[in-house]
């Protein structure tokens, strides 16, 4: 998560945090938002409007929905409930202008996936609208090597967005082309970069952190789309179009790695080495970000109670 | 060199080898140009030939011209004479209508530069039209970490260039944030892949190679520029206004780094490390392109003949 909205946004806000799993698998959209019971949910929202994104445009709803439904399918049986406090499932600033959700699963032990994480996050911005920030993310547990899933599009304006789409390396690929190989070459990945990139109001996307631009795969999809003023149809085109077939299919082809379970690392050193990876990529995602702009955003109080859970699943404490 | 080769250039053509080094600092062009004697650029080619870049356009072979001085003023005490035997240092195929230079300057022991290699390819294309590329690379000790300095032009046709200008990071920077720190924000490299990136013309340009980009820095300039058919006066512009005084500001950069010496590398894990990396990436450029590619445009026994001086200074055999 964090990863990229420490990097993706401007300065002025920040990004993070989930939004709703469902819990067995098979279920229509319809049937997950039914089945929120609203005390599960915290903080006095009615359930329906964390899993109905209320800020979001129907597309990029839509596309949320969808893809929750779709790790629920495909990797649920993994999965455990969210512990995540109430309290910090959902949490705003003092005078809610700014909101967001967190969500995190933990992995059975013998999944190779550690954790999955997903929030919104509705930001006002000073000078008028709002930003808004969705993310889905799964870390592996470092028994395996099968890179981390991140998915983040960020609605700056109805014309505006940036779209952050990968399956993050977690070892040094100028010392591993057999993992390059597998996990990008053999699935094919660099053919949705491609689509993506052909579509007009697409561009490349520098992030302003030089190390977060190392983390990305050579085909992690990491793009802004600016549409005319007049045109914030085109937008939702682009995104029902394009954005969600290719999200759900990245989704899917890292969803059948994680089903093969991936190669068992059983060196010591192949093992430690990742660990610190994983552990530096965490680190540096919440002290570049959320650790400087979240108490910006929502107050001391709770940045800090946000800010513990995240510690704690990111094993960063 | 062909690192980038290999991977910016269409498969149909291939790149490599070098232009003229002077010998003695504070030289001008002109003094460079009269020095060179004949008989010491070998293949009866006049020697005044070679330091012209005959097939240039005059900002192109002037930028080059003026970085090779750089270097020679810059780091020239460290550098040898290049033992190039003359037939790789100007070869052909056999109609003659592809061309290759090579120049290869090992340093002296106590400098943290390992040697430099320069070239300039003319690789005539099917359908009309020639490919002109220039490089200029140097690769470092394994006693220091200073990045790898790479630079090459590529002019596919009168209105249409790829660019790639960067300091090679030699660690795996997710492990090693203070690399980037001293190498790449410190030097404020950045700002040079901005400048450039704000030209209307330019794009980001993606190699084929999934491997090379993960080679490339984040500050690394990998780009293409586009002029319309009637615009090639515009290429000319970029080349004298943007793409020459940030090759120079790079270069000179990379060159004050040289001037410091480096960091010492003690440590033997460090080491050995840094040599695996270095070997990976020299190898990875031999083996996806030269080695496909040179047959192709010069014929096996020529092809052979340049290769086997690479593969010498790359220490890859």
């Amino acid at each position: 998560m964090a990863l990229t909205t420490l990097t993706l946004v401007p300065r002025a806000c920040y990004c993070l945090p989930p939004s709703r799993f469902g819990g067995r698998r098979r279920r229509t959209r319809q049937v997950i938002k039914a089945e929120l019971p609203s005390a599960e949910m915290g903080s006095g929202r009615p359930a329906s409007k964390l899993m109905e994104f209320p800020h979001l445009t129907a597309a990029h709803r839509d596309l949320m929905v969808d893809l929750i439904q779709a790790v629920d399918d495909g990797v649920g049986e993994h999965l455990l409930p969210s512990t995540v406090p109430s309290d910090v499932e959902y949490y705003q600033n003092q005078t809610g202008t700014s909101q967001g959700t967190l969500l995190i699963r933990s992995a059975i032990p013998p999944s190779p996936i550690d954790f999955v994480i997903a929030s919104w996050l509705h930001l006002k911005q000073p000078h008028g609208g709002a930003f808004n920030i969705t993310n889905i993310a799964s870390y592996l547990k470092t028994t395996n090597d099968i890179p981390h899933f991140q998915f983040e599009l960020v609605q700056c304006s109805p014309t505006f967005l940036i779209f952050f789409l990968d399956l993050i390396p977690r070892v040094d690929i100028i010392l591993r082309p057999d993992y390059l190989t597998t996990f990008y070459e053999e699935t094919e990945l660099e053919k949705y970069r491609r689509r993506l990139d052909a579509v007009p109001e697409v561009s490349p996307y520098f992030s302003s952190s030089l190390f977060f631009r190392k983390v990305v795969s050579s085909t992690g999809i990491l793009v802004s789309m600016k549409c005319e003023e007049s045109e914030s149809g085109r937008v939702e085109e682009i995104i029902r179009e394009e954005i969600g077939p290719i999200s759900k299919e990245v989704l899917r082809i890292w969803m059948e790695l994680c089903s093969n379970g991936g190669r068992e690392i059983e060196d010591g050193n192949e093992r430690s080495l990742l660990e610190k990876r994983d552990l530096m990529i965490k680190k540096k995602a919440i002290e570049m970000d959320l650790s400087k702009t979240m108490p910006l955003q929502f107050g001391e109080e709770v940045a800090e109670r946000v800010l513990r859970v995240i510690r704690s699943s990111f094993k960063t404490i």
